[in-house]
C-alpha cells in the first residue's frame, strides 16, 4: 500500500478531478524554483550526511515539535536543546518511538502529508509510521543517510531544484556560498539580503550589530548616511558573491515612513543609543523599509516583507529554550495604512518588485488584493506559514484571484529549513493550484487552454519573473 | 414525506457520501454528551410535562423570535414576557399561528433543521410546518406533551444522553441537582460553576452578591484573600454536590491579567465600592480567570472562557423585556495579546484544561489554532451560538485542522437551552464531521481507518477527555 | 465556439448542477431590476450613440484599468483624462489594441466574464479577444454601435431593465431624469438621492455647496434647522421630480451618532467654517445618518449606507488624474458599535429600510448577519465592489444566511457604469444564487419547491419590497 494517495488534493468529482490531472501532469515535473527558505547553506557546502532521523525530521521542524508539545510533551523529550545548555534528551531512538507513538496527532495537518511524502518519495517506505514499527523504520532511514545518495548535493539533484535561496543576515560573509560556487557542483544555491539585526532597534545587539557593519564595510555607521551607503555596499556584496536577487524582512508591522533626512536620522540616533520607544522603533523599521526600496529601485533586488508575527510568546520558553521554539504566533497586521508612505513614494515604479507575505487571511480579499490589483509595484507572496497548507492555498486563491487575477502573485515560497519537505511542499501546491484551475474550467470560469498556460506560470513563470532569476 | 433529507448535511459527491454515510454510521447511536449548556435542572428534579407547543418551541427560543422580530413582528406578539410586567400575548394558539405562518423566515438556518427534527424525531410530524397546518400541528404536539413519554426524564432517556451539564450561578444552591441525585431516576444532569455574578464587577448588584457569597461559605469575602477561598469552596461545593467538573466564564473580552496580590487586592477593593473604570472591571475580571486557572489546577475544574458578546445591544429591548432577548451581538475579541499573562502563569501546565470559545471567525486559523496548537493547557472550544451551523460548523475544521490538529479540540457543546434541540444539533455535529473527514479522505488526506478513528473521537472520546467525564 | 460556458457558474456535480439549472430556467428571464448604480442619465435622455469601443468598455471601467494599471500600464497610455489636462493617448484603436493584447491579466476576475458576456450577448462575438483578433472586433463593435439597435434606449429595452436608479447629487436639477419622463419612451429611470456634498465636511467646497443648497431651496441653510429642512425638500424634489425611493451615503466609516440639537448645531457651524478636526468630521457625518433615517420614516425613502472605503489611495494618481480611477480600496469597517446610536433612535422602526453595504466580509456573519437578523430597520445589502465576483457573493450567501435567512437581505445591486455589463452582472448573481440553493436542496438544507419562490425572491420580489418599487 502507498502512503500517498496518487490523486490527493485533486478535486474530489470526477471530471473535474480528469482536468486537474491532466493540468497537474503538465506541471509536476517542472524544476522547483524555491526563490525564499532558510536551509542551511553549509549542507551544500561540506556535503556532510544528516546524522540521522531524529535530526532530520524532528528537531529542527517546529511544526512537529510544536504539536506534540500541545498535548503535553516536553519540549526536552522531544531533544529541543535548551538555551543554557541543560540537559536533553539524547538517544535519537528513544526520541523516535516518541514521535512514532504520537505521530497520530498530526493527522490531516500539512506535516503529516509532507513527511509521508518524504518517507515515501525518498526513503521508500510505504507502512504508516506508528509505534509498531517505528525501530524498523529508524533502522532504514538511518542505513540510507549514510549512503552518498542521501547526501544534500545529491537530494538536491534528486529533487529537481533549479534554483535555491537561503537567507542570511547582513553581517554574514557568504562562506558556504562561495565554496559551494567554488566547487565543482553545479547546483544553485543563492542567499538572500536580511539586515534584520541591523534594521531592528528591538533586535539584541543592534548598536554593536550596526558597528560591525561600519567595520566589515569602511562606512561610518555612527551616521545615517554612512549607514545607508553600508547597506548598499552590503546588498551589493550579496547580489555579488552570494548571487542574491532579493532582500527579506521580518518586522512585527507592516508600517512604513518616508521621513526626511533629518527625522530618520535622528531616529537612528536614538536607536544606536537604545533610547527609542517601542513607536519610535515601530517608526525606524518603516522607514528602512522605504530605503530599501529606493535601494531595490537601484541594484533591482525584489523587496519581501514578511510581516506581522508576535514572536516568542511564551516567556518560559524563550527562557529555557530560546527564539524560534515554535511559539510564534500571528500578531495583528494592517497594510492599507501601513504601506501608504512607501506606496505614495515608490508604489507606481513599475520596475520595483516588493512581495507581501501575510498570516491574516483577512487581509487576503480586503487589503492585499485591491493594493497589488493596482499598484505596479506590489505582488502578494503565496500563503505563508500556518497557511502553507491545502485549505490556506485554496483560500488565498479564491480571497486573491478575482481582484488581483494570477498575474500579480508570484508563484510558490516552500520557507522552509526542512530539506526533505521542499518537493512535497511544491508538490501540494502544484496539486491545489492544479484543482483550483481545474475548478475554473469546470466551471466555465477559465477556458482549458488559458488553465494549461496558466498552471505553468504560477509553478514555474511567475516566481522567475518576480525575483529575476 | 419525511420532514428530514435521510443523507442531510452529507456531502454531495457520490462516493463522497457513501463514504460520509459509513463514517455517520459508525457514530450516530453513541450517547449525547452536553458538557456546556442552560437546561433547567428543574425540569428533570420535578418531572413535570411542558405545558403547551408555544412554551416549548417560541417562548425560549431566541433564535427563533429574534429572526421574527427583524421582519416586524413584535417580542409581545409572540408571548416574550416585558420585563416591567406590562401585558403581552397570552394565547399559545394565537403566537402558534404567528409562528407557523412566519416559519418560512427561518429557511436555510440551523434553527429551521433543529425545530424540524423536533418535529419529525420526537413528535412524528411529516408536514411542513405553515399557516394551514398550524392548529393540526398544534394539537397534536399539546397532546403528546400531556402524555408521559413526553415529559423531561423520559425524553432524556430516548434522546440517549449520557450526561447532561447545566450552568448555575455562584450563588445557586443546586437544589434540583440534589432532587436528581436522591431520586431513583439514574439520568446524569451535572452543574458547571458559573460565577459571573460574583466576579463581574459590572453584573447587577456585584457588592452584595459578593456578601452573599460571603455568607454562604463563612469566608470575610470583604477581603480579597477570603473571596478566593469562598471561590475555593464553593467549586468543592459545585464538584461534591452537583457533580461540577468545569467553570464557565462569560466575559465581554478575553483580556487576562496576572497582578501582584497586592494590586489584585485593591482592585477587588475598588470593584467591592463600585468605582472601578471600565479598564480596571475589565482587568479584574482578567485577573480572576487567571485565579480560577490556578483553582482549577487544584482541584481538577476545567476552565471554559465565552468571551466576546455585547450583550443587550438594544437599549429599547433591554429597558422593556430585559437580558437575553435575542439582541445579544459579536462584539470585538483579541486572544493572542489577552491571554498572554495566563499562559505565561499556566499555559505549559500539562493538567489544566483551558476552553476557548470564540464568536469571531477570523481567530480561528490566526489565533486559536496557532496557540492551542502548541500551549498544552489550551483547547479550541467548538463553534458558538450563530457558529453553530453547517457552515458554521464546517468552516470552523477547515480553519483549525491543519494548526491544531484534532486533538486540540473538544467535541460538540450544543449550549442550548431548547431541550427538543440537543439531539439535533448533536445530529447535526456528527454530520459535519462524517462529510469533512469524508472529503479528506477522498482527497488523501487522511486514510479512512483514521477517519472510522477520528469521528469517534470527535463524536465522543475528546469531550470525555476534555471534562473528565 | 461561444465564449460563454453554457452552465457557467452553476454546482459542478452533475445532480446538483441539474437542480441549479431547473432553479436558474425559472429566474433568468424575469427582468432586472437595477435599484442602485452610476448610469449617466444622460444617455437615456440624448439617447445618443457611443461614440467608440474604447469609451465604452475601457476608459470608464476602472476594474479594467486598475488591472492593467497593476502591470505597468499608464493611465495615460489607456485614454484616461488627465486632471490638469495634460495629454493622454487619443487613439481609440491604439488602445484597444493594448487592451487586447493585455486582456489576458483578467483572466479568471469578473470583468473577464462581464465583458466576454457583453461581447457575445450583445455584440455577437465568438472569439476570445487577444492581440491576434484586436482590430477585427474593433471594426465590428464600432459598427455595432453605430446602427439604432446599440444606441442607449434600445439597449435597455433588450436588456429587459424595469426600473434603472443612477445616482445624482443633492444639488442636482435632474433636467435628464425630466427629459426622459417628458419623452415617448417608456423605460423607467429613476434617481438616489445622494447628499455626500452637503452632508461631508471633508468634500471640496463643502460650504460653497451648502449654501447653494439654500438656493435652491429658498432655507436659510447657515442655520441647522434651515439645513436639515433643505434637506427635506430636495429629498421630496428627487421623489417626485426624479422618482427617487432611496437616498444613499458614501461615508468613511459606519459611524453614528444622535447628538442634542443643540451639540449638533455647534458641529454643523464648525463644519461649514471648516474647522471640524477629523473626529469631529466623522461625528457629524454620523449624526446626518440618523438624521436622514428620521426623515426615511416619513418621506419613505430607503436609506443606503455605503461605508468603508478608503479613496483615492494613490497621492500621484489624484493628483495627476483626479478622483476615481481605481485605486480606493477597503477602509476599516466596524457596525455593533458605530451604529448603535441610530439603531437605538430607530432600529426597531417597522417601516423603515436602512442597507448596509459593506468592504469588509469579515463583518457578514459577525455583524451584519447578527444586526440584520434582530433588527427590523436593518438589512444586509449584497456583495459590494470587489465582492461583486463568484468567489464574494458565494461567501455572502455562506456567511449571511444561517444567522439572517433570506429575508433580510435585498437581492441584487449592480453598482455600475459599465452600462453594458448590468445584464452580465444580474446573470451572474442569479446563477450564483441558484448554484447555492441547488446545493442546500442537494443537501436537504431546504426543499426545492422553497428553493423555486427563494430563487425568484432573491432575483426579484425583495429587491422590489426593499426599494419600495
Amino acid at each position: 500500500m502507498a502512503l500517498l494517495h496518487k490523486d490527493r488534493l485533486l478535486p474530489i468529482d470526477g471530471p473535474t478531478k480528469e482536468v486537474a490531472r491532466d493540468l497537474y501532469d503538465g506541471i509536476k515535473d517542472l524544476p522547483i524554483i524555491s526563490p525564499h527558505g532558510h536551509c542551511d547553506p553549509s549542507w551544500f557546502a561540506f556535503n556532510n550526511s544528516f546524522s540521522d532521523p531524529v535530526s532530520l525530521f524532528v528537531i529542527p521542524d517546529h511544526y512537529v515539535f510544536r504539536m506534540l508539545c500541545s498535548q503535553g510533551i516536553g519540549l526536552d523529550q522531544l531533544g529541543v536543546p535548551c538555551a543554557d545548555g541543560s540537559k536533553v534528551e539524547e538517544d535519537p531512538r528513544k526520541i523516535w518511538r516518541l514521535f512514532a507513538e504520537n505521530f497520530f496527532l498530526l493527522r490531516a495537518t500539512p506535516s503529516a502529508m509532507w513527511l509521508e511524502h518524504a518517507f515515501q518519495e525518498v526513503f521508500g517506505i510505504d507502512d504508516p509510521l506508528s509505534k509498531n514499527n517505528a525501530d524498523e523504520i529508524y533502522n532504514h532511514i538511518d542505513a540510507c543517510l549514510k549512503r552518498d545518495e542521501f547526501r544534500p548535493r545529491a537530494l538536491f539533484d534528486q529533487f529537481n531544484i533549479e534554483t535555491l535561496a537561503t537567507t542570511e543576515m547582513a553581517l554574514d560573509d557568504l562562506r558556504h556560498h562561495k565554496t559551494i560556487e567554488q566547487s565543482d557542483w553545479c547546483g544553485k544555491v543563492i542567499t538572500t539580503y536580511r539586515p534584520d539585526n541591523v534594521v531592528d532597534p528591538d533586535f539584541d545587539n543592534f548598536a554593536d550589530n550596526v558597528m560591525n557593519f561600519g567595520e566589515l564595510t569602511g562606512e561610518d555607521t555612527a551616521d545615517w548616511i554612512g549607514y545607508l551607503n553600508a547597506h548598499r555596499i552590503r546588498r551589493m556584496y550579496f547580489k555579488q558573491v552570494g548571487g542574491a536577487t532579493a532582500s527579506d524582512h521580518g518586522h512585527p508591522s507592516a508600517r512604513t515612513e518616508n521621513l526626511s533626512t533629518q527625522v530618520a536620522s535622528q531616529l537612528f540616533q536614538k536607536a544606536l543609543k537604545g533610547t527609542c520607544t517601542p513607536k519610535e522603533a515601530d517608526a525606524f523599521r518603516g522607514q528602512m523599509l522605504t530605503e530599501m526600496a529606493r535601494m531595490s529601485i537601484d541594484d533591482g533586488l525584489t523587496l519581501q516583507i514578511h510581516a506581522g508575527s508576535h514572536r516568542n510568546h511564551s516567556k518560559a520558553i524563550l527562557n529555557k529554550f530560546g527564539r524560534d521554539k515554535g511559539f510564534d504566533v500571528p500578531g495583528k497586521i494592517e497594510f492599507v495604512e501601513s504601506l501608504k508612505p512607501l506606496l505614495d513614494a515608490f508604489g507606481l515604479e513599475k520596475d520595483l518588485r516588493i512581495i507581501l507575505f501575510m498570516l491574516d487571511e483577512t487581509t487576503q480579499s480586503k487589503e492585499l488584493a485591491p493594493l497589488a490589483g493596482v499598484y505596479p509595484a506590489l505582488r502578494v507572496g503565496p500563503p505563508w506559514w500556518f497557511y502553507d497548507s491545502y485549505e490556506g492555498m485554496m483560500r488565498f486563491r479564491e480571497n486573491i484571484t478575482e481582484t488581483a487575477g494570477f498575474y500579480n502573485t508570484v508563484g510558490f515560497n516552500d520557507d522552509t529549513r526542512a530539506f526533505c519537505s521542499i518537493p512535497a511542499r511544491h508538490d501540494v501546491a502544484r496539486r491545489v493550484d492544479a484543482g483550483y484551475l481545474a475548478k475554473l474550467v469546470a466551471m466555465g470560469r477559465l477556458r482549458l487552454s488559458e488553465a494549461h498556460e496558466v498552471a505553468r506560470d504560477l509553478s514555474y513563470e511567475l516566481v522567475k519573473a518576480a525575483y529575476s532569476f
